[in-house]
């Protein structure tokens, strides 16, 4: 199997214990437990270092998944994403450990100020050289909302209208209120910052007011890499407009393909190349020296996975609590256009009533043992890497987002045993490139392309 | 000389280039210029744990320096803490390279929600195993509020009004939403945290409205070491009710010992012990082997030093724009009762004004050339060591912030020479206790004691 061109791969992690594929921190061999412990950590990212892994993605989400049973019985019990540590430090701690991962962190701009997050970005580009991109999520639980003293999430819509403008500032304050010739260090004319190469930003917005300069000096990306996982609509066309990597569920090889060229041509009629954005789907992988001890290892993960985890946490998605229909009772497709309804949940129920037929409580609850929302790859090495391949051709993805299994197993393995694999077929990239994130995934500059969008956001709206 | 009790020691820090002595980014052997380099201050922290130093306390403010000549000129061309990054990604950085120093980090609570920020210092508590302070403070400059989109700061008694809330949801999300005995992380059983144990938090104020339980599993700490610097009267009431450590900026040694008896006397009438608040005063240190070899090198770092970037800086603690006064005109007192002055100000413009005349500009350059409105503690390792155990009996503080000089050989000096002074003076301790800041500043568990005001805290107000 020969690819169209190499894979880009990121580790897709989150900083707490049950993050996708629930119940296998019950698994004698799982470290995810230890998520507070830095070591821990640092063992992961040499790994993925070794790997020549492109990125470690972070997930991370306001609130907690309160829908099914109506409590957070189970999401306590099994750990589903509760507890749950912020990113940012974390990605702090393993900068040193690292020199060419790059890391995408999933902050919820909806309770952020754009100056202060900025910052904060700009923050972690200039201590990790310019290896830092952050996915922009809105959020969509009813409970992060109620945490942060609003009574309901802002309708899906009104989010991303927020979003658009929370963007134009930032652009603003990453682009634009400091030439790039504005520091120059000189100690004999003691000027460290020239003034007249500094500007305010000012900007009076429907959401968003800031009047003031950058606080920070420019940092090797200015803006971080772009990441974005939008698939409503008007979600894809944020992400056509903003994003420069865009993270997509794994579904039907249609569906994807659909999706994927949809997001390319979206972001060509915004003036970017169709290459300008690349498509990760999330995946989980199974692999072991023969497709019969994978599927023996795949059995085993299973034994200590938790389906009623999968399905509970798959319920705060979909706003539908399964745990109220009968084991064979076909599941009724929810109300739709329901105010607070994000992405995430409108593409997970489509993924409940899209096939032939509804699908029973049994029948999702198998589907939940492991991988999930996810595609599930599982054999040999070779197989992985064919199967890998195959994927890419058949849908024009760029690469994958690889869930986690057992850890940190599941990471020395692909490593060890799918990479060479994927090398062997011309498939993944034998060394790292020189530079930035930005420059490592497309091969131009360090800063965003002239034909990005936020060039052409106006200031002073 | 003999202490009365061993000294404490924080390095005083900023994640920028210019923080309290101004203008000695141009001296050749200095390296604040590298504060984007994670290299650079791995160096640093690795110096001050070699010296048993406490902590490294980290200063920040939102917004820049804006008053002097009405303009950000100077304030751009020396860095005058612009440009200035977060400082929370930088220990996060910080945390690999160092096993018992502490972090005291500043971030002012009026731009930030109590959910997320709690979570975000629980998270460095976990990551450090308990080494993390909390700087609280309220902010005081205008120019901070018109970057965050208001007009002007709230006025200051209000400021704490709203922080004694914001401290009070804080302590509900930290103390009380999980027992101790949540999390059991028991794999025989699937159960990692029991639910019963767990419950939100409701809080419906004025300022903050909160409902959730809190994300994050209780950490080394659960609340970060407390610190503090409010000199007002209504910020010495806010730290006697709420602050474990208090920072003093360097003034007469009547004054400071004023301030700490004031401060120690509110802690008691608060319920707590007079010992329950560490007092930190700030200084600057210039040692060499010999105290001429010290006059020499205190002239050499002056002769790069930046007292107009002194003043610029002061000029925005004081709301005075010094330039508008000729150089031997005595600097009138401003107008008082300002809306948004700050405690800083209040206490900058009492040295301003206090003496027993107002002073001219120039005399006040002079002062700004080296230490500022800190102390200037030059001499021989011995000189230094004894003027530090005098300022202390003389005041009853329980230690300093040393503000840096010449970066990193103000930190080499410091623990080469100062360090074995203060220990053969039993002035210092020999090693690091174990166990959390908590534990290590107080000498008792790593929560907070139950006399605490937090543990009164009413739930649900």
């Amino acid at each position: 199997m020969t690819p169209d061109r190499p894979l880009l791969l990121n580790a897709f992690a989150m900083n707490c214990v049950g993050h996708i594929n629930h119940g296998l921190w019950t698994h004698p061999r799982d470290r995810t437990a230890d998520y507070t412990d830095i070591d821990h950590w640092t063992g992961v990212v040499r790994t993925l270092e070794r790997g020549l892994f492109d990125g470690l993605f972070l997930a991370d989400i306001v609130g907690a998944y309160d829908v099914y049973q109506g409590s957070l019985d189970i999401t306590l019990r099994e750990s589903i994403q509760l507890p749950l540590n912020d990113p940012i430090p974390l990605v702090g701690a393993l900068l040193p450990a690292t020199r060419h991962l790059g890391f995408g962190i999933t902050v919820n701009l909806t309770y952020e100020h754009p100056y202060l997050l900025a910052r904060r970005f700009a923050t972690l580009d200039h201590l990790s050289r310019g290896r830092v991109g952050w996915n922009i999520v809105t959020g969509y639980l009813d409970s992060a909302a109620r945490a942060m003293g609003l009574p309901a999430q802002p309708e899906h819509d009104g989010r991303y209208d927020m979003a658009d403008e929370f963007m134009s500032v930032a652009y603003q304050l990453w682009e634009s209120s400091w030439d790039a010739d504005a520091v120059i260090r000189d100690r004999a004319a003691r000027v460290y910052t020239r003034p007249e190469a500094v500007r305010p930003v000012r900007h009076h917005g429907e959401h968003y007011r800031v009047e003031g300069v950058s606080l920070w000096e420019p940092s090797p990306q200015r803006t971080p890499v772009l990441y974005q996982a939008g698939s409503s609509g008007r979600g894809q066309r944020f992400a056509a407009r903003h994003a420069e990597c865009v993270f997509i569920s794994g579904q039907s090889r249609d569906g994807a393909r659909a999706l994927v060229r949809g997001l390319r041509e979206q972001a060509v009629r915004e003036g970017r190349r169709a290459e300008d954005i690349k498509i990760f789907m999330g995946a989980s992988v199974v692999v072991a020296p023969t497709d019969a001890l994978a599927q023996e290892k795949l059995r085993e993960y299973i034994h200590h996975a938790s389906p009623e985890a999968g399905l509970a946490h798959f319920a705060s998605g979909t706003g539908i609590d399964f745990s109220r229909y009968g084991m064979d009772e076909p599941v009724a497709p929810p109300g739709t256009g329901r105010a607070g309804q994000g992405d995430a949940m409108q593409s997970a129920v489509k993924l409940v009533t899209g096939g032939p037929r509804p699908r029973t409580r049994r029948e999702l609850l198998a589907e939940m043992a492991l991988g999930g929302r996810y595609a599930l790859i599982t054999g040999s090495p070779q197989r992985v890497a064919d199967e890998m391949i195959q994927w890419a051709r058949d849908t024009g993805i760029d690469g994958f987002n690889l869930a986690r299994t057992v850890v940190p197993e599941c990471y020395d393995d692909f490593v060890d045993w799918v990479v060479p694999e994927l090398q062997q077929r011309g498939a993944f990239k034998t060394a790292y490139a020189e530079g930035t994130l930005r420059e490592k995934l497309f091969g131009e500059g360090p800063l965003l392309p002239a034909r990005h969008p936020s060039r052409s956001i106006k200031a002073n709206p």
